[in-house]
């Protein structure tokens, strides 16, 4: 129930900003989830169980383990019925073959906020995608989240004007840095792609950067690297920084070391943790991909989004006793089974008080009264009502918390 | 979207009538799953991609094929933390190796209402849970249903009066009256269990009886066919159909020829199809089952539910155009990108805007008026805000369907 409330509320905020809402298919086909690359990913499929056990055909189904792939696919062969730039948010069960541990499950929510266009997408957007989940998650109650934002394009164009010809694979070393450090990113930046010292420290120097405003640009600009491709990705960072700035310190944060492992990101990212628990796993991610969706038909259609962890999130929390669970059930008010009472007398006053929005339950049963308010107070039920023992008798209705129990008509009282 | 609605208006009815939503994993233990002995689903189990194709391993998960196994399963395991009787409603997807066709999926939203007790269920409940269903279609616009009702008691006891001994396998054949006709039906009797003319006659002159009230029960008697285990089953239908009297003729049928393929209920059963639409699959069914969930730890738990096909009541609505899909966001207010105004400006204006409960979407690309209008006019947005050039300037804002177009404040504007 506490989860379904947080869907809500998320769901009301994306809708603020004009995202509609989509789902698609739990499986696609096994070729589209791959060609991501991200191949560390371990992905179900899926197979009949009627199926021969001998037959060894390769399995065409599988489980998504994202919704961004999936989306992808959806706008590709939706083309033609969508008005772009579409905005859509999408929240759905996803599955990774995870060893399961805290914050990594099999089965996990994942909540993605996207926008996807037939022309280039304007920056504010950059802008616009931290600040709506950063909203959503105030709005269950989650935050603070510090979200932290780079730019493919400032690692791109800074690792080019160092000489570093593999880009790609100096950012999927450099995303290693939380996990391994600046000395084990040295020695892989050295060993695999041949860096001399002052190389390897220049790329270091990079990661250390981060601040809370657009000064972080003058920063990088001042480590003496240049290449057209940084200055853009610079004034992209630029942009999006000065935007953020009417946030409290801390909120958004420019922080040259995110890399995002994913290859198809193109230009700003994003990722967010936890403040209160810096060490916990990334809760929120993503950032610009301007061709993972137009590559699935040969067009150019940039996209841009950001994804949160609900499971995580909500696992956390409640590990931390953030999350109170409720009483049992959403029922306001327990009709009870007045003893010799006509059974329509009591189906009719659950009834009249239903009619009118409560939430009501009857105790079907007729049985002793200490049994029913046992009942009632076992699933927190607020309300106990007594209808009367004969048509146009008496109602009762008793409040469980203070005990206080007053004469009550079922087509007015409301509660207090 | 507009499942999203439904879904909404469901979950208000299901607690309206004090049931509490679960969600259960999307996997269960394929012997979980075979133990119901409905070997004619066929089920999808799951395995890891990435696992080696030579391991013949019999498959240990697969996707649930419907909500009843699972949310038995979820009792037996949190026993101790429910309150008895314990009411729950769960919607999700499920999913079935079904060739897809007309009215079946492979992937399909269900929809169940269930009591689980670990004493005796009071026959109130077998009339309230229809209610409740009949009630949640009629919120969703999805009605008029036809629910006919039944009792496995009184097929059981009638069958073991004319000294039929393999009932399971006489309600078995009896419920392929639908698809194969009384003469295919009498030729199976005959054939599989043995039965003389006469006793084919008294079976299925049993299936012809069908009612609006209590009646029915008069004329079940008036066959001639006695055993203790059908007169209770006759007091039980009578019970429940004396309890739906109240509605309009036709909502609430009994119809002694429904039986139910599952061999797990025990006594009431339902099937609802479109009044609308007699020859469309069932779209709502379910009944008691005294021992279905009980079996799993050797407990007694009786039971009762009935469950709803949204997706193929969406579909099938849907395809007849009774759901007409509305405007492709949700939308209220688009604000337009006012050429050389300062962003600030348009940001701000839509910030207020959204902080008074409205969907606010900015375009975002400085771009020609008209097709700034396309765009909201392609995405079905009511009204168009235009911010001022400069800060302190005069708003405006635009009836899309009216064309009016008047001075507004964002601070205190509401749409009519």
């Amino acid at each position: 129930m506490v989860e379904l409330e947080w869907i809500d509320k998320l769901r009301a905020v994306f809708e603020s900003f004009g995202f509609a809402s989509i789902e698609t298919r739990s499986v696609e086909p096994v070729e589209v989830l791959l060609k991501q690359g991200d191949t560390d990913k371990e992905i179900y499929s899926i197979g009949r169980l009627l199926a021969d056990p001998d037959d060894k055909a390769e399995p065409t189904y599988a489980l998504h383990y994202d919704m961004t792939v999936p989306m992808a696919r959806y706008v590709a062969a939706n083309m033609n019925d969508l008005t772009f730039p579409f905005k859509r948010y999408q929240i759905q069960k996803a599955w990774r073959g995870e060893r399961p541990q805290e914050g990594r499950f099999r089965e996990f929510l994942q909540c993605d906020v996207d926008v996807v266009d037939t022309r280039e997408i304007p920056l504010h957007f950059d802008a616009e995608i931290p600040v709506i989940m950063h909203e959503a998650v105030n709005a269950i109650g989650a935050g603070p989240l510090v979200t932290k934002i780079n730019n493919r394009k400032v690692l791109e164009g800074y690792y080019a004007g160092l000489g570093i010809t593999d880009t790609a694979n100096a950012i999927r070393i450099i995303d290693k840095l939380d996990k391994i450090g600046a000395k084990g990113v040295g020695t892989m930046l050295g060993d695999e792609l041949g860096l001399d010292g002052d190389a390897i420290a220049k790329v270091l120097g990079l990661a250390e950067i981060r601040g809370n405003d657009a000064s972080v640009v003058q920063r990088v600009k001042a480590l003496g690297v240049k290449s057209d491709l940084l200055d853009q990705g610079l004034d992209e960072l630029h942009f999006v920084m000065r935007e953020l700035e009417r946030y409290p310190e801390g909120t958004f944060v420019a922080d040259l070391s995110i890399a995002r492992g994913l290859a198809y990101y193109t230009g700003t990212v994003y990722e967010a943790k936890f403040a209160d628990f810096p060490d916990f796993p990334t809760v929120c991610g993503g950032g610009r991909y301007d061709n993972l969706v137009g590559d699935l038909i040969n067009k150019r259609l940039p996209g841009i989004g950001i994804s949160i962890g609900l499971t995580r999130i909500f696992a956390k929390l409640m590990r931390e006793g953030r999350i109170q669970a409720g009483r049992k059930a959403p029922t306001d008010i327990l009709v009870v089974h007045t003893q010799g009472a006509p059974y329509s007398v009591i189906r009719e006053t659950a009834g009249a008080l239903r009619a009118r929005g409560l939430k009501v339950e009857q105790y079907h049963e007729d049985r002793k009264l200490k049994a029913q308010l046992k009942y009632a107070a076992d699933k927190g039920i607020p309300w106990i009502w007594f209808p009367p023992a004969e048509a146009g008798g008496e109602h009762q209705v008793k409040n469980s918390a203070t005990r206080d129990q007053t004469p009550a008509d079922p087509a007015t009282w409301l509660p207090e």
